[in-house]
């Protein structure tokens, strides 16, 4: 996990920056954009939660209409539960963005975290957007990835780079989460950025898919966000269209290696998280039962107490593993491994030093594999341990 | 909630005691039985996980040959895990208790709550079971409820009296269950008898519809034991025989309301738990929504940990409302009400007093009401605070 990263505003054409608004009360970074004046396509994926926040409704609608060209991003309040106020917010948001770039308000997406049930305090965006736009060329990603932080201890970056087509392309983006969802301190929002030739079609496509196998196998809490977005603006400046069946399967690969980056380090930091957890399921006799039996091993409350007191506890992981039955398990064929160490062969214990897994356990990053060995299908889920910090973050009476 | 309890074994032609085995470590009774011998009829719902255990899958064989009139019942030990030995052991249990009580090993069910993946010390249960059955007609209900428990804090029994088909009936019963698994201390069971004369057919139908109703609506955390069961027998000692659909309904009340009562003091004594949640949803548009709805805000770990702080989180509760995009939740049309205190009525925020409503959600029971105004269904669901305790009985290395 340990690179160098570059900041989203190395890709060409990319514009990104973010500043102190006063949204929250700690003075810190809290209002940020992302700026691509020659964008050649755009998409996003958001919550499927009824209770849909103003920002995603409005975002939704833009990006419905055409390619966006903006994004203005706030922290310190979620603009949810705010209803039809909460709607003219965000478009006003959005309206005085677009003058102040030269765009039509429908080519601006808005995002906001924080605080739900409070009406944005408008005044404020009023007078911090004409600052924060000031330089609309600015390149400071790094400080647009702060800005959006909420109870997040780290700045969430990835640049990825490989090849599709033939040429070098890369993905870079930044992201926030920390609860799944925390109505005070809300939300998982991720902005992505590519120089392929990617058209917003098939951007759509291939995000959805690249969110399936990323963001959607990552749970903190089990609790969905009313404002979850994750949005993929191209720049379009490098390489051929991309068309063909071959160079979209490339770039799939480069854009989920990108979204797994992060979402990685949203689950690390996940609420009170003492430690990353990787479950990965092999031999299932399908994607979608890999995914349910990878999902249901990273959400169980069991297993994660038991990972965060380092104890490869497999009977947990079985139970969670068996508990849909909608996807198939065979008891008497499963293979578990703790930390690289083998705990269960074809359904049998086998003979292990729990001393000596509980040590392989103790850093900050537990495996946990299940084979199934009934197909071929696998699948990779991501969360982190459930703390006494989980309950201190969530409890106090606001 | 408070009511003086009969034991099981009030009710005419219903038997049953508890024991020490040596089963559990710190030597309490961990060993019971019930027997009916003249059952009138039996049924028994059990866990839906891949990994059910050798006793899940002994009784449902035995409940699908016909009539049972004794079950087994030893704490301590889930027998789960265990593979083909498991099986055996569950079978030599059944095959000792029908001898010893003049039956045919396919009359007898077993069930085991406790450690998963050891074996069934059967020596114990060899020299112990003939000790247990020496009176087959003892009436010590209340030692049988005893020695089901692990975890808990508190025994777990019903009593309850209505009229169906003209006729005082009864139906009583005892359960135990803390997390709804913890595989080193796992499982709900739950054992039912009436007086009534329902045969097993019947039974069987009715007893998954109140599961469904009140079990099934229960959770502590989310995670599903290999060795839940739920087993009713009738004696047929009162009244006709209910069959008429009428008849049916009004048993079904009955059956239904001892589950409950059951399901609830389940949930009040969750791992950790220091309050009973329970959540209404009205104007469902049907059953199955209004139960997703009631069941996903109720196992919602931010909504736990909220009413954990006597917190009136409405948003909270919103977005685990909102969680599943199959049951319909209109934002502008909902009515949140905590402890009997509204927040929110038709979607907007009603001024309330939070450090009023913030004490009346102080005390052992909080009662969240959603109303949907969308239709006429409704659910009521069962679950607990989210504490340290959780965390520190479920974290510790074994």
């Amino acid at each position: 996990m340990k690179r160098p990263i570059k900041p989203i505003t190395a890709l060409s054409g990319v514009y990104a920056s973010g500043m102190a608004a006063g949204i929250k009360s700690n003075g810190k970074k809290d209002l940020a954009f992302l700026f691509v004046p020659d964008a050649y396509g755009s998409a996003g994926v958001f919550t499927q939660s009824a209770f849909a926040a103003p920002p995603v409704e409005l975002s939704r609608q833009a990006l419905r209409r055409g390619t966006i060209k903006a994004v203005v991003v706030n922290a310190g309040n979620a603009n949810a539960g705010t209803g039809k106020k909460g709607l003219r917010d965000a478009q006003e948001t959005a309206t005085i963005t677009a003058k102040l770039l030269g765009l039509s308000p429908s080519q601006v997406a808005v995002a906001s975290t924080g605080v739900i049930g409070k009406p944005l305090p408008m005044e404020r965006l009023r007078s911090s957007l004409p600052k924060l736009l000031a330089n609309p060329k600015a390149t400071d990603g790094g400080a647009a990835a702060q800005a959006i932080l909420t109870t997040d201890l780290t700045r969430k970056e990835v640049y990825c780079t490989g090849k599709v087509a033939g040429e070098r392309i890369t993905v870079a983006g930044f992201a926030k989460g920390s609860g799944m969802i925390a109505p005070n301190m809300a939300t998982m929002l991720g902005f992505l950025v590519t120089d392929a030739k990617v058209d917003s079609a098939t951007l759509k496509k291939l995000l959805k898919q690249a969110a399936d196998a990323s963001f959607n196998m990552t749970s903190v809490d089990t609790d969905t966000s009313t404002n979850d977005a994750l949005i993929v603006l191209s720049t379009g400046k490098k390489g051929p269209r991309i068309t063909s069946a071959k160079h979209q399967q490339e770039f799939l690969a480069l854009l989920s290696e990108a979204c797994c980056v992060l979402a990685r380090s949203i689950a690390a930091d996940g609420e009170g998280a003492t430690k990353l957890i990787e479950v990965n399921v092999h031999g299932a006799r399908n994607l979608r039962e890999a995914r349910v039996i990878a999902k249901n091993i990273v959400s169980s409350p069991l297993v994660k107490t038991a990972i965060h007191g380092a104890d490869p506890n497999w009977g947990r992981v079985l139970a969670a593993a068996g508990k849909d039955p909608t996807a198939r398990v065979d008891p008497n064929k499963v293979d578990v491994t703790f930390a690289g160490a083998p705990v269960m062969r074809r359904g049998v214990i086998v003979t292990h030093n729990r001393q000596a897994i509980h040590k392989l356990m103790s850093g900050k990053e537990v495996h946990i594999h299940l084979h199934l060995h009934l197909g071929k299908a696998s699948a990779t889920s991501w969360g982190c341990d459930l703390t006494h910090g989980y309950v201190d973050i969530n409890v106090s009476y606001s």
